[in-house]
């Protein structure tokens, strides 16, 4: 079987990290840039997080310099797009931005490349309806970094082949990554729309006075996302009552019901719960720490997903 | 300083996790059922937690015989609420049950000890209005068992006096617990207010055909809890923007706006949604193994809880 070629078009900080993913799982990448110097700062960037990635056990089985020997910067676009099966887009979330890099993917890549987006904000019917190609084209939009986060949501457009759905979730899962097959695209796809009504919930529970910022936080931390970083909350659930899920929502769906008209209103987040939130996370953490906060925090996350790769799925 | 004595009453399962929360605090614990044979089964139960929690670091520098030798079975209630400070009480979350326990405790409960009850479900006005000492009662929640999970809503009646609230959550942090202290009672406390406001989008997103039950499993699980399980959702979002968290909602309130009117509407958690569900967990998991996964689930968290106590926090 010959060797899988990959394209990574947008090759800043995420591209970064998906070049790594597709390294580690074998297959080839060409790194471009329009920013001139971007797509040549890669390897420097890419040889680092494949270090990192290798020290928490994340490589597939791969080294470093494996991943590092799989990567080439491209001369130029159609380059870049030379006999791939896949592209992978990451340019900034503006459909100004998108639609021409889209026409000029879909009008330079190998006819059956499958064309896909890591954006988190615009629907793939935004920005690909008038291509020709337009069956095969698809949002795989990362938790960042990809590297170290598996889920990856394929969202197809409404004229999206299912089998382009398929080879870009088979190859997900190839490099190391969880796909999630939507059926159709939605506003927030399905991670965001999860947050967001978590988020929804945090903010109201701050702004109608009921409990700080940071009590939610505990609430979340270290009570209901250990279980749920196990399990998800389905599972969780469903192994919350001794039969099941079925069970649990026998038991306890009244409580929730109760609740829920308290909960139909978005929150305002933008007026004094926003406030409340700003002074209480900069009286924890000022602005000028929030970088060192964030080195803490990734390398936090590293120990905890290399934990939750080996020990704690067994 | 005189050891501070603690009543369990209702020494089932989240009793006995209670009680060694307590003991390994440095409390003394009296243990009473109203159902004959159920504090004396305790001691033996308690031992085997303290154990475990011990295995995994949990005992605060505690060793199991300290947490076992500070236990007792008291002959009836009034013996276990001999000279206490605090009764944690966990009966049946069923109102006609808990009022003529509530009664009982208030009536023979030192004047100046806190009456706390476990429960999920019931506001704390519903069983205390009446009480003569209703000033001094409050629920105290934990996420199931307390031992392992620090998490602990502390929710006021109306009529709650603020230095209760204030003596509840102090004395959880001695045990090791996390107080949320909660300003008002409402429908779903904290913590299953949050769970419900995801759990409402989980049931929608299965109900309307956009993704499967795994599917939103792998979206928590290997997407979005890990970082919540290190952070909690404000730190989370106050770290995924250059500017914190104002910055954030600045960039991507815009997104959550875009969602809303589709997330008003509660989901059917009892028709096709919970079929489907249903249909899916049992293909992975028959019902007669719920017990092996159950058990499985708690060594597995328990591995996760003394990681997140450890390295993790670092």
């Amino acid at each position: 079987m010959a060797t899988t070629r990959i394209a990574i078009v947008g090759s800043g900080l995420i591209g970064c990290a998906w070049a790594v993913s597709f390294a580690r799982g074998g297959c080839d990448v060409a790194m471009y840039d329009a920013t001139p110097g971007v797509a040549e700062a890669a390897p420097a960037r890419i040889r680092e997080m494949a270090e990192e990635m290798h020290g928490v056990d994340m490589l597939l089985g791969a080294t470093p310099e494996d991943v590092t020997g799989r990567i080439r910067v491209a001369t130029d676009l159609a380059d870049a797009l030379d006999g791939v099966a896949h592209v992978q887009e990451n340019v900034p979330e503006r459909l100004e931005i998108k639609l021409p890099v889209w026409a000029e993917l879909d009008a330079l890549a190998p006819a059956d490349a499958v064309l896909a987006s890591s954006t988190s904000a615009l629907l793939p019917s935004k920005f690909t309806e008038e291509l020709k190609g337009r069956h095969r084209c698809v949002v795989a939009h990362p938790i960042n970094p990809p590297s170290l986060i598996p889920a990856v949501e394929v969202v197809p457009a409404p004229w999206t082949d299912a089998q382009v759905v398929e080879r870009t979730a088979t190859l997900m899962e190839r490099i190391g990554q969880t796909p999630i097959r939507m059926q159709r695209e939605v506003d927030g796809f399905l991670m965001n729309r999860l947050q967001g009504a978590l988020l929804q919930e945090a903010f109201r529970l701050v702004e109608q006075g009921i409990a700080s910022p940071e009590d939610v936080d505990i609430g979340i931390r270290e009570g209901l996302a250990p279980r749920w970083a196990l399990m998800g909350p389905f599972e969780t659930i469903d192994l919350n009552a001794p039969g099941g899920v079925r069970d649990y929502v026998t038991r306890y769906a009244g409580i929730y019901e109760t609740m829920a008209p308290s909960q139909r209103d978005p929150a305002d987040w933008t007026g004094p719960a926003l406030e409340r939130v700003e002074a209480d996370r900069r009286a924890a953490l000022p602005l000028d720490e929030i970088p060192q906060a964030q080195a803490r925090r990734d390398s936090r996350l590293m120990a905890l997903m290399q934990f939750l790769r080996g020990k704690a799925r067994q």
